[in-house]
């Protein structure tokens, strides 16, 4: 099964529009975990789908009347992203961005990091924000990326034996972990790219080439 | 030896003065990591040091004139916030809070909390920005706070017997790691709020009661 790939607004900062207008020209699924669904509505833009314990959600009845399905989950134990990525799995969706996953509350910030780990086996999801776009490497990446741009990995979890071809400072089997090591800023210098990792899973932001 | 403690501005979200003008008046040794400086001088404030490898400086000059102790650094190793955490180690500083460590691109601030891992053992290091004091808790701690204060636990490591008195949704014995499970908006219903991790570190986020 093939579905349209979706595209959710979680509970950090909205980068303005002009950043992600390329991912609205797919026609994606736009689905608000709650009070995303407020920060679309401030751009003109409706959700097709609201999905969380909407407690910070005022407009119901206006997004309902504007076509919006409202999905009401209540469930202390995962956050309103995660209710909208168990809703997309149900739906079979392969295909995910996730907008304002970052930035405003840092705690925030860091466990939607943790759901992005939780997640990539499941489906294709990736965070963009103004800076950067952010995903998993496990195993091996091949990217072509333009010389120039900036790239970082950051493990959650350790990760051991780490090899990059392709970036300004290269690693050769190296050992990166959360409080000991990290790879911040590198650069491309030749594309394509390749990253990989022999044992755990890191984060890798890519910088936009704005 | 007892010295001042300091405040480092670091390369992300510097909040609005207003909100750490409590931090300004004792008096710290105000640092800034490289860029951060020119954030300082835009609220009026001249920083005592400036500290880094200085490439994103342009008013060196005019900070010198400003009575400011420039120190240059260059160390591909490490970033500009590590290079003020070496140099305050080294002036025997046993208190540290850093501003401006979350924010803007979030692979900084990613990489900021792995250094919060990093030094947490060796002084009082504490990260603030405009929603919360960020901090490691290894072992126990006893924190008074104001019942409604929103409190995160989220580990970037794995944490094993996690315990806490004084929260909504006390955790008995339970384990919290990246990817996994996260403890986040948890309240203070009474204080002290006691939180105790028997093998593991976790960052401690609490919200700023404003």
């Amino acid at each position: 099964m093939t579905t349209r790939p979706a595209l959710i607004i979680a509970n950090g900062e909205l980068p303005d529009p002009k950043l992600w207008s390329d991912l609205l020209q797919h026609n994606p699924l736009l689905v608000a975990a709650d009070g995303g669904a407020e920060r679309l509505t401030a751009h003109g833009l409706t959700p097709h789908v609201v999905i969380g314990d909407l407690d910070s959600l005022s407009s119901a009845d206006a997004l309902r009347m504007s076509g919006a399905r409202i999905i009401r989950v209540t469930d202390q134990e995962t956050t309103d992203l995660e209710k909208a990525l168990d809703f997309l799995l149900q739906a079979g969706t392969e295909r995910v961005t996730v907008l304002a996953a970052t930035g405003l509350r840092s705690d925030h910030t860091l466990a939607n990091f943790s759901i992005l780990l939780k997640y990539h086996r499941r489906m294709d999801i990736r965070f963009r924000d103004a800076f950067s776009e952010i995903s998993v490497v496990e195993g091996e990446r091949t990217l072509a990326l333009v010389p120039g741009t900036l790239v970082s990995l950051i493990p959650m979890e350790p990760c051991i034996g780490v090899t990059t071809v392709g970036l300004q400072w290269n690693l050769r089997q190296e050992s990166l972990a959360p409080g000991v090591r990290e790879s911040i800023s590198n650069r491309v210098v030749s594309s394509p790219v390749v990253i990989r990792i022999d044992r755990g899973r890191s984060l890798l932001f890519v910088g936009l080439v704005l």
